[in-house]
């Protein structure tokens, strides 16, 4: 690959993540935009090519051709404005092209923006939308939902590694503590073990606190080749099948692997040089696995280190400070570029109460469906 | 802008267009991709990343994350798949941003397809998912279709500079003349100018021979640094506003005018050394207007240029000698790299009996919405 230009984010910024009914796709896409190029101090007439990061815009809104809807409302007119799509990856996938761009030389400045609003509909037909990220000719056709395919994969973990009910629900009580401190969560809301183990089932053995948010949100960042204070030292993405029919072995994610092993390569480091990351836990399950898929822990061990209190934010690998998928909310769409901003507030020392000792090095992992597509990306302060 | 290494395309490959009850939308693009593949002579394997075009794929089929969903299933796993939005463009957008990693140097090969299955819902119900293109809170809310946008656009279009029903009408009898020679084409029917005079009206000044079709298909290209037959010398995307409303002027479109501005300057060529082209004539007016838009006539004299028949395959500048989304189809996803499989085509001198006698330097022009994207190519035979 023979990219080579060094890439810094020269802004970010995000609209909390909730439920805004008020605010449409375009509006808070806008006000994220808006925060981006005020946070590098650049006026839209800075951008070159626009990139959106968004899953179901036009199922959600009805609303499609986003990106130019977007980036003419934010003033940029007559650039490249595209949007990308690889399910709750999408903007994860923005990003990695917008890299991949700017790293080239094709262009100096760039605006990568992940949205989506997901509260205007209803809970059935919301769960329908995501089911499109899955097989609809199979696994969703004979009545899977997301939450019962990461329940098969919880379940087979269960069985393959002794994974336990308490592993998965040390996950959500993390993720709920540092939630709690974010102002910008959809869920501010601490709780505790007994409570996120004894809640009402969802698709077993996933429970309530085993599932993230359903959001409305957006997040922008300004890719710069020169001007920023965080470096993008890797970036990678990859894909797998779709289908869970389809996969060799349902508890590790090969797209993951992969993505882990090119971003790792590009940066120089090792998983043990990561001081923190932001992982994609649509499911409690899935942050386990995200920890053994990119190594953090060996293969089976993702929920013992967690019940251990490894990956709290006083822990040996802080993971997900921000809350997370879980408490902070998953406007899938805005997900990629909303961990990007939360790790760049990390590296910049300004995650508030949040605020890790350990800051000089962040991963941030953004999946897509049941592992069928990953983007992992390495941003280090400069 | 500091890309520079020449692109060329080493495959191509297309389904017919048309209503494929059987074939659902990973099987039209796994049938085209492998054509693109046996075409240029390449196994999955050889491919580094996967862009995929589609419009509204989970609009019409319910299936999303369609980019590893189609690659899979074509034989890779591991690569970037990303999926491309831009409406009618969105294959043209993928091979935009294709374009640009391959000549930065980043990929030395890759996949472009795009594609689109749209039969499968009731008529009513595709005009609503194709409203998405336009702007649904405005527009398409208080009751506009794609027809009655691009009829307005008409009727300012005769009003400003005389164009006449038999202008529109000369563009769909001349794209019928060529699709009826087509065997890929949908439509393959000759009509007679009265006939397409007096068509029903779809939305007045518009009738039904002003209208492109309905339809499933797709198209696959590899793009090389090394081995194809065919040059990218030029190849620029650009963006507007989306609502009619917001435009100054709706008888031309900037995005239009600038890509083409920049595929001109990229390719060191002007209007003049285009020796055929293929243009997004979802209406008959935006063919008129695209013609203008590109310099292919002066303001206003598309239509004239037209009924003269200086566009047909014997003409000074033959236009859609495929037939043109009005009689080979459109399938939205698939058309815009659709249009560079058929300059290929005409490149290689396999077009048969379309085949034109002056093919060595071909243009395509892809239109997403009421001008809101645009993607320009310029194709030379090597």
């Amino acid at each position: 690959m023979g990219f080579g230009r060094k890439v810094t984010i020269a802004g970010a910024g995000k609209t909390p993540f909730g439920a805004f009914p008020d605010k449409d796709l375009r509006a808070l896409s806008v006000e994220a935009g808006k925060k981006a190029l005020a946070d590098a101090g650049l006026e839209p007439s800075a951008i070159q090519a626009f990139y959106l990061g968004n899953f179901a815009g036009p199922e959600f809104t009805s609303q499609n051709h986003l990106a130019p809807y977007i980036s003419t409302a934010l003033g940029m007119t007559g650039i490249p404005s595209t949007r990308f799509e690889a399910a709750c990856a999408s903007s994860g996938a923005a990003f990695f092209h917008a890299y991949l761009a700017v790293s080239a030389g094709v262009y100096d400045t760039v605006m990568v923006l992940g949205a989506e609003k997901m509260t205007c509909q209803p809970t059935p037909r919301v769960a329908e939308i995501l089911g499109g990220a899955g097989d609809c000719s199979g696994e969703m056709r004979v009545g899977s939902t997301f939450p019962s395919v990461f329940g098969m994969i919880a379940r087979r973990h269960m069985h393959d590694f002794g994974t336990t009910r308490e592993h998965l629900s040390s996950v959500a009580v993390k993720n709920h503590e540092n939630g709690a401190l974010n102002p910008d969560a959809q869920m501010r809301k601490v709780i505790t073990l007994e409570q996120a183990m004894k809640a009402r089932y969802i698709a077993e053995p996933l429970n309530l606190y085993d599932c993230s948010l359903v959001s409305d949100g957006a997040a922008g960042v300004i890719l710069s080749a020169e001007r920023g204070d965080v470096l993008v030292r890797g970036v990678a993405q990859a894909s797998d099948y779709v289908a869970l029919e389809e996969k060799a072995d349902i508890t590790t994610f090969p797209a993951v692997r992969e993505a882990a092993r090119q971003a790792y390569a590009m940066a120089g480091v090792a998983a043990a040089d990561i001081q923190f990351a932001e992982l994609h836990d649509c499911f409690t399950i899935a942050e386990i696995i995200a920890m053994e898929d990119l190594d953090f822990t060996p293969r089976g061990r993702g929920g013992f280190a967690s019940l251990a209190g490894e990956t709290r934010r006083c822990g040996r690998i802080p993971i997900n400070a921000s809350g997370g998928l879980k408490s902070k909310g998953h406007p899938v769409g805005a997900t990629g570029v909303g961990q990007i901003c939360d790790v760049v507030q990390q590296l910049r020392g300004r995650a508030g109460e949040r605020q890790l000792q350990r800051a000089s090095l962040g991963l941030t992992q953004n999946l897509g469906g049941s592992g069928a597509t990953c983007v992992v990306s390495i941003l280090e302060r400069i």
